[in-house]
């Protein structure tokens, strides 16, 4: 089976790597000047198209150019699986645009080269088989669960009313807090600490990914409406 | 050496039978049926200001009618360290209320009997000495730091100021987000775990201490302001 991997930013690179000890890995990338991960074969997009299974490790905000780009290429045996961090976009984005005989799997890997320092083991992955044969569904999510992964099966507007109230709310908090320049104190209590550390982890992802994750998942624009309600609520105890 | 101890909430108690480990203590509750810590003896008001050192373990709010009722019982000869959250507003009542030739020492004991479950040693204790002989001064601070307190001098105003940016701040998260219904999600991220880490801390100390770190310490309100200031400059990125 050849895998492909459309991306080679930080997920990306990680990403293929994981894949090249298992599969025959090709990649490309827009930027030719980027670093290949070691056992990848870098390819044309034509050549990327003739993967049986392509994984798309671009930004949210990417995912409409690149799958208009790549779709020319798509066809009977192909399947695309994106890797974003909110679910109803991109799987709106790929039906629009790619061939009905292409297989859609739309996943979620809640993990990075840091959350993946010491392994994979337990780390989740939220998957949707969106359009797509039992047996590729089955093949990939059994490998998912062979290196480790803890496999969730959710629909994608499940997926981000959940995200839109965990992460979504968890970078907003860490982007706010950032904003106030909180800083580490010597009488810092334990929960204080806690908050420090929301912030180092949040904002130690791009800035993009934040943008991304607040943009274009249907339920942050709610969840950020409530946030503002809640504070204005416990603000308003202490209003003369 | 006599050791008196004003309140037997959940911190009086719990510092009451610390104290009662190393001195004779005797404790006064204006409720009659608190529970007595063990080790402990219960006495009227008059007896308790024949105590050397008196600890006052109230709610910021019950400062100043606890002082005034305690000052007429006050004179040469007695300490009175109180161990409020804050330090500017009960300093203040203290110097208004008892009589010039008592002993005034500042402390925030930034535990109780949750975090001291395993016991004492590397927790925080703030301290100022007010108005205070140099004995009794070190006497106090010595036994903090034979007990395993990590002793902390800090003026009120510089306590204040840093416990508004980090306790101060804390509470007001977590209150915030215990407004909302934060809850465990399958996909909760490691961030979003400490989240609900803040919460459950914060929203387990009684509503009141929440209530009086922000209503009586001098820098909560401008804190509160640029929290609201910081959450409406990332909130406008993402208006039309």
């Amino acid at each position: 089976m050849q895998v492909g991997v459309y991306g080679l930013g930080r997920f990306g690179s990680f990403w293929a790597e994981v894949l090249a000890q298992h599969f025959q890995v090709k990649a490309y990338n827009r930027n030719p000047e980027r670093t290949t991960p070691e056992g990848v074969e870098r390819v044309s997009l034509a050549e990327l198209g003739e993967c049986d299974t392509i994984f798309l490790c671009v930004a949210i905000s990417a995912m409409e150019p690149v799958v208009r780009e790549l779709a020319p290429y798509l066809g009977a045996g192909n399947t695309l699986v994106d890797t974003c961090s909110v679910k109803v976009y991109p799987v709106e984005v790929m039906r629009r645009h790619v061939p009905e005989n292409v297989g859609i799997l739309a996943t979620h890997p809640m993990f990075g080269p840091d959350s993946a320092g010491d392994g994979l083991a337990g780390l989740p992955l939220i998957y949707w088989p969106e359009r797509l044969d039992e047996e590729t569904a089955a093949h990939w999510v059994d490998w998912f669960g062979r290196i480790g992964l803890r496999t969730i099966r959710m629909s994608p507007d499940e997926h981000d009313h959940e995200a839109a109230y965990t992460q979504g709310i968890t970078h907003f908090i860490g982007r706010v807090l950032d904003d106030l320049s909180v800083q580490p104190s010597p009488i810092g209590t334990m929960g204080y600490r806690k908050i420090l550390e929301v912030v180092e982890q949040t904002c130690n992802d791009p800035v993009q990914l934040f943008l991304d994750l607040q943009r274009y998942n249907p339920y942050t624009t709610e969840m950020r409406a409530k946030l503002k309600a809640s504070l204005e609520r416990v603000l308003a105890q202490f209003e003369e």
